[in-house]
């Protein structure tokens, strides 16, 4: 083409919105080399060491991250998706497994290849890189009642739109049922992943006829929460009361006492899921999932009865 | 055109490596309205709090947010810059004002409105919304001096490429020399972020001969790893030395005893940035920078001597 029928293109390219990729490297190969991720919350750490470590390896890949944070959204997420894909994301991370159909029909028409983090979901026709949150929360749970607690009161995240959350809550469910509970007398409060959440949950369980001699909460930020409630309200823990958490993120070391938690591998998690990606971009592999160990931190917060 | 004209329009475009814009809006008004923010790191809370709000202000003006991380690498930042403004993005969040003068060049040049957050420059061609991290470290060093400290440590962040460790290292000394003292008896480590780092820095320095009555720690993540570690060596904190951090992230609250340190309107900071982006990007105003007040969190960490 001649220089002014290249102007002549470019400008009816312009006019009708186009834009040009993002370098020769890219327009040849079809590639941006750029990844998205969207997350839940950048509110609080709950993401940010895994996706550090995500981000990390995939600039050792000579791949790019843009992330973004639904909020807890549903809808917002699905637009963030449509978003990234617009902006020539070669493939996507999110987190958990729930979302409407339409979403991952629209990834599958698209092409994207995409994991799915934070959870486990083997036999999926998603690839997945993470671990079983019910099984993993089971763990904890039977611990805390072979530790003597019949009292357990639970502080969740809000179950809707949040498969993490479902699938711990139903994990203390599964140990208290294996135990010859019952569900009517476990108390069970839902509310935001935030510390405030949390310490006014507290409040709320201890005013109880029957107090809980432990309060199991659905992730870490939730458990800190109640740790400095307890300490402002007097009660010392764990002597009157233990308190347990989930993720152990840097919070969990830090808060005194330091909490028992549900230890998640941040780290591996977010370097496998890179791997795994760009893998799934350069047509290497097929899905495949990939179900990380967890472990339990035992700390001072919980106490034997 | 007919459909057939249109689809071999697309085929060549496409084999051109162009990808169409995001939505109708954006190819009518030739704005995405997707901004980008580039913070230097998601490890930690830093960021978390002032960015959230920064998204949330966004989405309810219509705006979307991708977030890139730069690991404090100027390099990276500068590339990250490129990569976001090559994928449409009407306008940047920046953190910090130090970076190559190349970079500014780039985004005039393209034209593209940016914001520097945490961090204020009056005077400045550039926009920013932010507060004065001298001054703010001054008040707090003020205060610790005034209440009987003569043994001062100080851990900082790395200052390289770091404005803000910089400034808040400058405040103290400030302090300390307005107060009759040499720079000299000032001990200061340099390192990373990282509650480790704290921690590894505390040991070495109450190995001194002559013991610190406190630590300032350059933020928050550096004081908690000192708290913890005081707590393991068998040091009572604020008796037998005191604390201080910088940011009151959720982490200062949290820890026990709770921090002292500079608190930070994260919230306020990420909603006023996303303000003045808009208004630059939609013309509506000159640049302008916002200074807004900090204040110091007297907690239990810091004790009088």
């Amino acid at each position: 083409m001649s220089p002014k029928t290249l102007a002549k293109v470019m400008e009816a390219v312009e006019s009708l919105g186009y834009t040009p990729n993002f370098n020769a490297r890219a327009m040849a190969a079809k590639q941006s080399h750029t990844i998205g991720a969207i997350i839940p919350t950048m509110e609080n750490a709950i993401f940010a060491r895994g996706l550090q470590a995500f981000q990390e390896k995939l600039l050792e890949k000579g791949y790019n991250l843009l992330v973004s944070s639904s909020a807890y959204q549903p809808k917002l997420e699905a637009q963030q998706i449509r978003e990234l894909v617009a902006r020539g994301a070669d493939g996507l991370l999110l987190i958990g497994y729930e979302r409407d159909e339409a979403v991952y029909e629209y990834l599958a028409r698209r092409g994207i290849p995409t994991v799915l983090a934070w959870a486990s979901i083997p036999d999926s026709e998603h690839a997945s890189v993470g671990f079983d949150n019910r099984a993993a929360m089971r763990l904890l749970a039977d611990k805390v009642i072979d530790m003597g607690h019949r009292q357990i009161a639970v502080i969740s995240g809000i179950l809707d739109g949040n498969d993490r959350a479902a699938e711990r809550l139903a994990g203390i469910q599964d140990s208290w049922q294996a135990h010859g509970f019952h569900l009517n007398d476990l108390p069970i409060i839902q509310t935001p992943y935030e510390t405030e959440s949390g310490a006014a949950a507290f409040e709320q369980l201890v005013q109880a006829d029957v107090k809980p001699t432990v309060i199991m909460c659905g992730n870490d930020v939730l458990a800190a929460g109640v740790i400095s409630k307890a300490r402002d309200l007097g009660f010392n823990v764990p002597d009157d009361i233990s308190v347990t958490g989930f993720d152990d993120i840097e919070l969990a070391k830090h808060v005194f006492p330091a909490l028992t938690t549900v230890h998640v591998p941040h780290r591996q998690m977010g370097r496998v899921a890179a791997e795994s990606l760009i893998d799934l971009i350069e047509n290497r592999v097929e899905k495949v999932s990939h179900q990380l160990d967890i472990s339990i931190e035992m700390r001072a917060s919980l106490q034997r009865l």
